[in-house]
């Protein structure tokens, strides 16, 4: 895989990123010099059944592994940062720099992989200068829906490459996070950029995004109207979002509790680098619950995009063990459904209202902002960094292609666009940009703890599986003497991504081991077939009980 | 009128636009140098009877006639340059300076007050640089619904003093105007800017205000869907609107005829400089009009406004002299209303649609967008330019208000933002603002030729008028011999500008003229009660066929 770069031309390309939403991965190379801009993750689209994650396929960087000098980030979100225990697995010495917040979660992945020691993880700001032999990197604020964002700009001996990361220009951001740097992107618009490679995401959405100072005032609003307890469910990431939702709980005297990992992840690290301004004594847990009025409790929790397994779809389905719906709760969804999201939102949210709550969702009642900016948002990126070439990143073609026309419209002439894919490679010196061929870059599927052990033949023959993803329960018994030795186990594939659903799965292999026993208590003679139909039966009923999903159950018996 | 403004101070002050929209006039002094900026017309409001515009008191700037340096012009809009001949006229020895556009208005106003000889008139632009003796002024490039507007940076020992005259962040302009000057802004910012001086016009819009390129794909979708000629009403002085429409209407192979004075002279003055690119057989007369397929023809005319003497209520009411409706013919207002003129502009389109023109109107249609850009633009104005202190202008109380919000949020603090009035005086060091009196600067009403020779007692008799104004008419008469032998003279108050309304005076005056003489051949003795009847009935007539109103008529007879 050797591309026709030249000494006297820097290269920009994307492993991922490109005509998607997920997986953001961005590289700057000049001569021996590679600079890697985030390592994201994508969920996968319903078509691939049984996909947990789809990371990028690093080969190309691996095998120049000893050209890349650093990863760096642009923030915490699982699209720029999900990718990199993988990334790091591949090229387990390329130091990451990132913001606070991003350090932070990703501190968390890198312990959660067993690789956190031997990491080299830098914390860096917005004041910050990485230099490196031709290549120097510095940094500009910008706003998205997470603190703790910034711009990259790679300077090399033939120009300027900026990366936008994601951004909203959001001019009134809330809490002491600080408004976006135009005087450093005007600067470097002054100075002269080579290329602008710049968030995509909202190129259809012709509007200035709104503040989520604005989402402030609604919350505020809609708290007032609410007597009983409010449960406020929002991205974990959302931490702006967070600040002002407690804040408002706060003034109205509410204690807060939460609910979902990620969340009370969140809550530490928003406290921790002061986003989160929450006194101890405010913060409560399920058992302080029975003691408060119910207009003195706030419940924060994850599962604003109907996630099953999310602490929201559990007290919906009222399978939560600490917290169920009572009547006069209104809980509060601050977020709009991803597309593909909608279906379970909705189930969550008739759930929710048939056990008696009030729901308050959506855009009508300004209860969520978008983190990425419109059109015109684009287009001032477009005028303060003023480049020479464009190359629209983070987005579907469609929007990539929207997203050139605004660059036209803002003076880069049409031949200084380009629309790519991932593994395109641009080259550009001063005065000229072409296509330098094509690296592999293709997508590549994580399940469990497989990494790109599944291929397209797999995924084709889980589409005709069930639609809802499969459960394989394996047990070995000894049939004569009516004992279990060893098992159940219980493997999931396109079902629930098994690390995060701990006790969903002791649950169901407790159930299964039940239903062995009581099958061999209720029959005096019992054959294998009768023992996989009770297991399927069993299980099969368990699980719609608590995810609303009828997996197909595949029970394995090794039978003595 | 001595204000307390120290030697080691900096003061900037209203002398009109501050709770207002219209007349404004904003000024730096610093010891004995004041920069005047701008200097505007105000329309009267309905209960000023009679009143052509209002000017500013120009007393104190008088009394300081020898420290006024300059006149600085921000754009070419009648309420930032409608009162220079009036300034003039008070201090004839001030340079103004002003971009192209702006100028060639100005050249024409100076020119029909007899004064352009002994003005020091200077075109700038952006890249120009005005030294005083202690302050120095330059310039950036700002967008606003008319070409060529600049805002204005007043550099002075004490600190930097930006005035950001009428604007919206246009980042995608029409034509061949460039976009505002980001970098030049933010540059400011960076070196530290004292107070900003800043248009509130939309302080009560919570977005961005649309790029005038949105405008044009409208006008484009619009224009396609018309077979028969296109009636296109615009303000004459938005030349980015002019431009988009005749540029749609020439490639549809349109040929363009041209009604209206202001239309005409914005017609010259744009292709002159070069915003307008409109080939010499493109336009056509009204005689052409007869002999070119319905298809093939656009008329572009003033009159958007609904207003009575403008060359669309004259083809609306069948009074105009070249065009009257036809079949097929579609009427396009690319304007809103001014609030006071819902109920005439309405009156129009109800006479088009009468008269059997389709009528298109109104932002359902997107065929206008403001020329000041909304809160957006007010905060990403604020955080470009950084002020240490704030004064919200150019809008009326509320307006500033929500503006002095805006500037706290984008963390201007809140004891360094001042609502100030007009002839407020704030004074600042490099640390600390403080009011330091106030100087008069009320309502100069202007009537017809007179300035400042009507007060308010005269104001309240003319609110006990009719609400539809006055037309006096002066004939001297000789009673034996039935001759007229002066006059009819006709002189209007609250009626129509006399100046600009020739063709209807003269019409009426030859009318009256008519009945005298009729009155006399139909009668044979002839009171001077039966002569004043007869004038007042057919001239009451006449002016309400015209004009849809009903002045009072005051016949005063001279008989001899």
């Amino acid at each position: 895989m050797k591309l026709d770069i030249k000494k006297n031309e820097v290269a920009a390309f994307a492993v991922g990123g490109l005509g998607e939403i997920g997986k953001n991965m961005y590289a700057v190379q000049y001569q021996d010099e590679i600079i890697v801009m985030d390592a994201g993750i994508k969920f996968p689209e319903d078509d691939l059944l049984g996909i947990d994650y789809v990371i990028s396929d690093y080969s190309y960087l691996k095998q120049h592994a000893d050209m890349v000098k650093a990863l760096v980030i642009t923030h915490g979100h699982e699209d720029h940062i999900g990718g990199i225990p993988y990334f790091l697995k591949e090229l387990p010495t390329v130091p990451v720099y990132a913001p606070p917040l991003a350090a932070a979660l990703i501190r968390g992945k890198l312990e959660e992989h067993g690789i956190l020691r031997e990491t080299e993880l830098h914390e860096i700001g917005e004041d910050d200068v990485l230099k490196f032999d031709k290549i120097t990197v510095d940094f500009f604020r910008t706003t998205h829906s997470i603190p703790d964002t910034l711009g990259i700009a790679v300077h090399t001996p033939v120009g300027v490459i900026v990366e936008t990361g994601d951004f909203k220009f959001d001019l009134t951001p809330v809490g002491n996070q600080p408004a976006p740097n135009l005087q450093r992107m005007a600067k470097l618009g002054s100075e002269g950029v080579l290329l602008l490679m710049s968030d995509s995401t909202n190129a259809e959405i012709p509007n200035f995004t709104k503040s989520e100072r604005f989402v402030g005032h609604s919350i505020r609003h809609i708290f007032e109207g609410i007597e009983g307890r409010i449960i406020f469910a929002t991205f974990a990431s959302n931490i702006s979002r967070i600040a002002q939702a407690t804040e408002v709980a706060m003034k109205n005297g509410r204690k807060i509790a939460v609910f979902g990992r990620s969340m009370e992840t969140a809550i530490v690290n928003g406290r921790e680098l002061g986003y989160l301004n929450i006194p101890d004594d405010v913060l409560v847990d399920a058992h302080d619950l029975n003691h408060l009025p119910a207009d003195k409790v706030m419940i924060l929790c994850t599962g604003s995009q109907g996630e099953p397994m999310a602490a929201l779809s559990r007290i919906a389905n009222g399978t939560h063990r600490q917290i169920s719906i009572q009547p006069g709760d209104t809980v509060v969804f601050s977020s709009n459904p991803i597309p593909g999201n909608t279906t379970s939102v909705n189930a969550v949210i008739n759930q929710l209202e048939a056990a008696g709550a009030d729901v308050i969702h959506g855009k009508i009642n300004n209860i969520h902002t978008s983190g990425h900016g419109g059109q015109e948002e684009e287009k001032l990126m477009l005028r303060l960094i003023k480049p020479k070439f464009f190359m629209a990143c983070h987005g579907e073609y469609r929007m990539q292609k929207l997203h050139t026309e605004l660059a036209q419209q803002c003076d880069v002439p049409a031949e200084n666009c380009f629309i790519m894919e991932n593994g395109d490679v641009l080259a550009m010196t001063e005065n000229s940009a072409r296509r330098a061929g094509h690296f592999p870059a293709s997508d590549v599927y994580i399940d469990g703890s497989g990494i790109g052990d599944i291929g397209n033949a797999v995924i084709r023959d889980r589409r005709m599986l069930s639609e809802e993803g499969l459960v394989v329960v394996v047990a070995t018994i000894n049939m004569q003497k009516h004992t279990v030795l060893a098992g159940p186990d219980l493997l999931s594939r396109g079902f629930v991504y098994m690390r995060e659903s701990g006790e969903l799965i002791n649950q169901a292999q407790r159930r299964v081991y039940r239903t062995i026993k009581q099958t061999f208590t209720n029959n005096e003679k019992v054959s294998e077939a009768m023992l996989k139909d009770a297991i399927s039966d069993s299980l099969s009923d368990f699980l719609f009980d608590r995810t609303e999903r009828k997996p197909i159950i595949i029970p394995m018996l090794i039978t003595l």
